[in-house]
């Protein structure tokens, strides 16, 4: 199968699963525990803690493992919510500022504290998919607004946010200022000491270590209360024992990511998400590659093929071996456009025919070729099937 | 090292480390996408979700996975310490009800709930370190209950506890009842079946699967709402990409487990540590095996020694290769005496002098010969150093 959902989830590296594997074999040690094998595997954790720190340019006491992004990020909101509740002393309608385009373990959060009697809004984006820095302005300069939080890059489209603009607007103002930084951390540089982001929630999977693993990032000196709380890891910030093996597999791919993006061997992924859409967009019509095509991680396409429901599309392409995702997420027996794609202002039919197409350091450009002519085929066929307009026999694809 | 020290941790088993083998390489999908690829890893989740199901005697539909132990016991107190909130509409004076002996993770979590307006009690134990059934009978008829939590058996001595009387207590007065099984499952018979408890916590490095991941179990029927908001993995009650490879691992080993446990192959483990209780006893003076002996987890042994310091004897026993760990955990600078001891009535000095030697399925005879031979070297020669009064060059044990 040729894998072209990259933002999904991503292979473990082998020389991270190779890292890992001492520490699900005879390495099973405690961090916590005394004895010397403990404390070795204590440093082992350290030591992933620095690769992580080194990836995203922070110092490595800066840096917090979690279970997983969404833990991140939870853990974050609430963190910030709550802290900012206590020295309001319990006064309503404290504010929290985020966009449209958020995935949905920040936009979930954001609903629940709505419930608990904080003021959510969310700032909308532009054609590309952009945060509108104007209304960004306008809703972190009212008063009692005691968060703000934008995504880095989104993970349906790619698009890179204007988080540096976004982050000195909030500070200016006084904000605390979080990015869900899942989808381009180890894809596009970001170092938090040119933008200055107060908090930062990372991923594993996302780039190449495993499933079950995460991170956040909090800025030296500022405060922070637990969502899990327990034995006291992770400085007291997080409890639960270290999840070891994954720790280290998160270090692991951060050096090797890191590496990658120094030496530029992203522009290679970049080059073929190019191919691929150049050469979509010469052998077919009504093709649309949609977005900030100036402002987005190197390994993402999202991209529009007209009259062709994406959840045929799908289904095609998994039959011809190619494995991608629909910009619309389809659920409960009908389709719904994504709130990404509506956010930036598309019809109903074409977010309902965008296809997201994701690389990674592994893609060749053997398998673009193959995948280029399965969409191909794919497309064309769903066209005669479908005829115009669009609507034809839609599968339904949960 | 002679590993003894099971109850903090478990090497993985090598069947769970093969089975999660495939997920960590080429079966890298994300269990929510829609090709058949990420179906059938859909799939593999979902066996285990049975094979842990039937460790404990529940219906797969009332597992949940989540990041670790602790997540599962955080997840289960807020949910119902909230829902409780929201139906007695804000009410202050709600009342939990747990144990002096709890793990930390539901410990920290009471004293938060605490600040926000609940009133916690914990119930004593007797000196074997047994709930003390008639105090809990008479905090659970309190009115305003809505919570009562009871570890299955306790992390530092393997005590199992009361938990069929406890459970029918708190139901007989409408409580909702919890229990914390994470060192109890995989090692002893926990049957939702037999013991009707609402929700029940495990984790899976209890156990030979690895780091990373618990789950908890909800009879069905009851409500739940998410500690961790997002992507609506888990019938929505636990989000996050769902940490395939562990998950699989986590469900073989229940499987493993489960076998062992039909059996009785723990009477093997059970046998060992009465040989290593029986040899210490015969060989040593000044030795106490504490706890209730008839009721205890086959792996665990909770010692003291006599005028002898546990902190020095970890030290030694650390340099002869026999790692366990203290009944009394070290922090900052001085030794504190365990809250689980102090809850037996244990004096300091006795609370000072005790191990924890945690056996498991993979200790061998000739390792507890070993691990006797260097015990009794370490004690009788921190005897002589320290002479009686045990009180000696403590060199503090983080």
């Amino acid at each position: 199968m040729i894998y072209l959902d990259n933002n999904a989830t991503t292979q473990v590296h082998p020389e991270v699963l190779d890292a890992m594997l001492p520490y699900l074999g005879e390495q099973c040690y405690n961090p916590s525990s005394g004895y010397r094998a403990g404390k070795r595997v204590k440093e082992v954790v350290e030591k992933a803690r620095e690769q992580v720190a080194a990836l995203i340019g922070a110092d490595a006491d800066e840096v917090y493992f979690t279970g997983c992004g969404t833990e991140a990020n939870n853990s974050v909101l609430y963190a910030v919510a709550r802290m900012a509740a206590r020295s309001a002393e319990g006064k309503k309608g404290l504010r929290i500022v985020t966009s449209e385009i958020e995935h949905s373990s920040i936009l979930r959060v954001c609903e629940d504290l709505e419930t608990r009697g904080y003021i959510i809004e969310k700032v909308g984006v532009d054609a590309g998919g952009r945060l509108d820095l104007a209304a960004w302005k306008a809703a972190v300069e009212k008063p009692d607004v005691v968060l703000a939080s934008v995504m880095w890059a989104n993970n349906e489209t790619g698009i890179i946010q204007p988080i540096a603009e976004a982050c000195e607007l909030a500070h200016a103002h006084g904000v605390v200022f979080h990015t869900d930084a899942i989808q381009a951390v180890g894809k596009a540089v970001v170092n938090v000491g040119d933008v200055a982001v107060d908090f930062l929630s990372l991923s594993g999977h996302k780039f190449h270590a495993p499933k079950g693993v995460g991170a956040f990032y909090k800025k030296g000196g500022l405060r922070f209360e637990p969502l899990l709380r327990g034995g006291g890891q992770e400085k007291g910030l997080r409890s639960g024992t270290e999840n070891v093996a994954s720790i280290v597999g998160l270090g692991k791919a951060a050096e090797i990511m890191h590496a990658c993006l120094s030496n530029d061997e992203h522009a290679g992924v970049g080059e073929l998400r190019d191919y691929l859409e150049q050469s979509l967009l010469s052998e077919l019509d009504g093709v649309q590659v949609n977005g900030d095509l100036e402002h987005r991680t190197r390994n993402t396409s999202h991209i529009s093929f007209q009259d062709c429901e994406a959840a045929g599309l799908l289904i095609l392409l998994d039959e011809y071996g190619v494995a991608c995702s629909a910009g619309s997420a389809c659920m409960t027996g009908k389709q719904q456009p994504s709130h990404v794609q509506m956010a930036m202002g598309f019809s109903r039919q074409r977010a309902n025919s965008s296809l997201r197409i994701s690389l990674s350091i592994f893609t060749t450009r053997e398998e673009v070729e193959t995948a280029v002519q399965a969409i191909i085929k794919a497309v064309k066929k769903l066209r005669r099937v479908q005829g115009a307009g669009g609507v034809g026999p839609v599968v339904v694809y949960t």
